[in-house]
């Protein structure tokens, strides 16, 4: 951490931001500039939140912090790549994995059906969600463990393993029984007991981010994660927030390289949530296996047009396959494959 | 909802259009425009989100919403002011409620030293977390019980009522024996399990907007706990993220009229967090009132530089009895009281 | 500017840094942390945008800058108050100046009748566009230079001095022929040319802050102006843009006490833009009092429903008289007067 | 456009928006919902913006715009691709185009140098910067016409075509006596004298998005300059202004097959601005040819730390050649050529 004193701060409240330091049982170390004095404090950032207060002592105009927040999920002390094992793959890898399957688990029938045609076309593992956060408690809230049930069915006939939304720590253990992967949804990036539980789980974790949240915020998301002691973890961008309206979210494609160089966690892109329109998937998924992802997850339904959710984001199973090809030439020009 | 047809659609892709609708069981109401049909939609809008999978039919353009999603919460359908009784007050009347305590229970003494400043410079309630959401598993996580214990203390010295944060339905029940008000943080707006808890709790509950949540998502948040039966319910603006960062969030000060005209529920600001800076807290506590705020919740700490949370918005207690009395001279300038 | 080295960072990278510092006439200062080295640059920051090229050195994660980029619009440096004479008034002083007046000029009589309602309201001076910036070309553009004429007929009915907008170098002088008061409007505050031409002139300025800048670059555009030796100028915060679709924009309240305590010119709030709506325009201007603006610019219109231009955030004339009244007793209420 | 009146809007005020549109010499069209009356204008929604004051009339809750607010550039009126010629190619057919060369011209050398070693590795066109539009007055401001006599050197001895940056109105006439392509900065996109005079030149025009622009915004931006009867027009993205602080902008991928959908002109991608660091230029300059980009804008530098301008962003003339390879492997990969 840096401190910053304001222009003109005499020598007492230089000593007194010293004395603090020295009293948190850490160095400080001066240096006089043109226009002011900076002080750095010697240690290590990260465990002491309250090292911001030195902001509030007298003289001081802010402090900045040197080191990163997250420690376990970076590449800098963690410098080789973490694969996370997903049905005789290795996601992080030069195998590029598809994730792919219903927004919602409808029917036992719909999601065999479905799962039976993204295995055809070469998916990697089955999405489904049993369990729905909705923004409005009128929409389909999902199956619960009905839904659950219908997955591992899906699981039984196609051998694809199952990727599916755990909302609260009170039912990782439940969703656990039943599915390969928990995923932690965007809106719960930063649902703390959620990620406690998670990171204590036996099982691989797919997290995504917050369409608000940082790339910081992710990689610290995952630190409570990788600190239970669970790193069969992968990190996922699904579209950002922002001002623009003719697309759900805004994909944040350079989020690939960027956390491909911060972290050794493998990425994963979701362009159906990243665009929200089936119309964009497809140039958006090409896009992300050029940028360096390593696997997609993407909304598959035999009939989008009557989806209990999602719909509009959904590509047919046909169109799926079509994508599946584009997509293993693009992974091939960038010396990956699918 | 209106489905707008596509320049050019043909008179069979509008029959397919109306086919569907009337398969819905709603009725659909034609309208040739100069460049395209419209097709208006009669029914209720909110019991079926599937409905926007008519966009996926052929020749249409895109669906328009036309009812607001939210209804319970609505003061279209719910016109009078909804009051929620704290401390002898009602918050939603012409009293401007205060609600002042430290971002986290730190300790016994100090919760029970804060809550007599505070109530000596005249709030209603007492604010102070036992379970802190932090963005860093390295960082202070709260007291846990023992915070509640020591809060249920401080009510017992001050007669202050206690509104405190809980972070996972789990915990509802055990936070509710200690709580006044059970406030859901801002990261939790979307936590829809946290949401149906509180909705089948007894306590009054304090629902602060996600930092990246627009109002419509809050007062569908907020229709969640309607829907569950407790309207003992107070909504919060406490500041949105956006690109600035002068500032630790944008305090959304437009937040406060238009959701008092859009739903009947009481609106509370928190500078605090809106601003992330005590030296600018006064001015957005002020503003708050002025633009029509219910109540404040205002962290308030003996010693901000040694504060394990939040030190650099946090007031010292003479700052806010001083603004105390700022605030009642602009309560009173908009025919209020403090 | 500081330079933070990579954790494992050679001596030899560390030497090399050095060197080019020092080849910049710089003097470099020497920090050993626990973790990794970092570097201070002594010397002024502002006049070397191309010392970033730093963190391209080898071993360099990444700089820090230390100073603030703006200088003369600093309060650092100029603590005491600009004040802006303004129709014998001071903006910038105890009083509360209020520009009111159209959108745009629609007609001479418009703009006349216009003019004599918001002076027997109680306003200083008149706003009205001639040239207009419109995102459609198909929008009404203003009347040009016929409309500044009418204004100047307005000013010499009332006595109230103009407030009107000037979209180009070219046009500075003949705007200046009628203004008072130039004002650059946001989406040109960053119209560095135009900047230029008005630090120039020597009318009085208000330069409006773009819908997607920070609060530092309106700083720095500021500094373009004093630069050329212009320092009757005024800023004004009209709302940002974000992610919410309720307003038209989102006012930045914290913007009024933030940079009254970084900059010493006077900063005017336009309620108006900053919501979009004329039933909330009321809220935020009593709220831009209470936060200690030095003034407020406000549309208003004899008929809104008729208007050409932004009819929909305008004020009638018994609206605007009304609330003259409510925002004197908020200025009162916060030791202003109005 | 559609006007929805509010739920118990009285046959008075109904009759009053119908009278109203009627007097506005277009068609009324009732439709009386479940919960209120909706009533649709028949008409071009165009060339009336005045007609959202209907949303101000007794009743009215709010209007909905049905048509989008361009013509000239919308595919649905044009549907053929319109292509613009550039040094034998045509941008927006098969072959992805790329411009590339330093952020600024700096001296003859640098100039001609960096046009060499970009037109070996393959480059359509040089960039390069005469007039620098700059956040701060102290920052390096263009050589001015100087450098727009070196970039004509530079294709004199190349013969690569220019494309350069024009800030104002006044300028066009100069630049367009050196320049083959005028760039309109994203900082310029809304600055509509100068759209006007680009819109009357001769000369190709790239229109680059502005950092807080909606995509509608755009194209409205586009519409300016084709309706003065230009259409030799590229429109760029360049990455927008969100929260992320990790990337300079956020690189709006999805605005590519969005935009390509909606418009019948050619979109060229800037990885350099889109994402603000050379690091990440590679991977974002593939997912943009994989995502459908016609061409693409890259900034080169020799010496990219010791550039006056934008050297975090610039690839070594080695880096590009190899980028250059890479990207022809993408570009293939989806059918397109480079």
């Amino acid at each position: 951490m840096i401190v910053i004193m304001q222009v003109g701060a005499t020598a007492k409240q230089i000593s007194a931001v010293i004395q603090r330091i020295e009293e948190m049982g850490l160095k400080a170390h001066l240096s006089e500039g043109q226009e002011r004095t900076i002080i750095g404090v010697v240690g290590d950032d990260r465990k002491a939140a309250e090292r911001d207060t030195l902001g509030l002592l007298e003289g001081v105009e802010r402090t900045m912090r040197v080191s990163h927040p997250y420690k376990l999920a970076s590449r800098e002390f963690h410098p080789k790549d973490t694969g996370v094992p997903l049905n005789g793959s290795v996601v992080g890898s030069k195998k590029v994995v598809v994730i792919a399957g219903p927004c919602s688990v409808e029917s036992k029938e719909q999601i065999i059906e479905t799962a039976c045609a993204v295995k055809e076309a070469g998916a990697t593992a089955l999405r489904g969600g049993a369990y729905k956060p909705r923004s409005s408690p009128y929409s389909f809230q999902g199956l619960g463990e009905k839904g659950l049930e219908y997955l591992a069915e899906a699981r039984q006939v196609t051998g694809l393993p199952i990727v599916t939304e755990v909302m609260e720590p009170g039912m990782v253990e439940l969703v656990s029984r039943y599915a390969d992967v928990l995923q932690i949804g965007a809106r719960n990036m930063q649902n703390f007991p959620l990620l406690n539980a998670a990171g204590e789980s036996q099982r691989a974790v797919l997290l995504k981010r917050g369409p608000a949240n940082t790339m910081e915020e992710l990689l610290m998301a995952a630190e409570y994660i990788l600190a239970r002691g669970n790193s069969n973890l992968m990190l996922c961008e699904r579209g950002i927030r922002t001002f623009e309206t003719y697309t759900r979210n805004t994909f944040d494609l350079n989020a690939i390289p960027v956390l491909k160089s911060r972290t050794h966690l493998p990425i994963i892109a979701d362009p159906s949530h990243a665009t929200g329109k089936w119309e964009y998937v497809g140039a958006a998924a090409k896009a992300a296996i050029a940028a360096g992802a390593d696997g997609l997850i993407l909304e598959v339904h035999m009939e989008p047009e009557k989806a209990l959710s999602d719909g509009a984001q959904s590509l047919r199973p046909e169109k799926f396959a079509e994508l599946m090809k584009q997509m293993r030439r693009v992974a091939e020009a960038v010396d990956r494959e699918l």
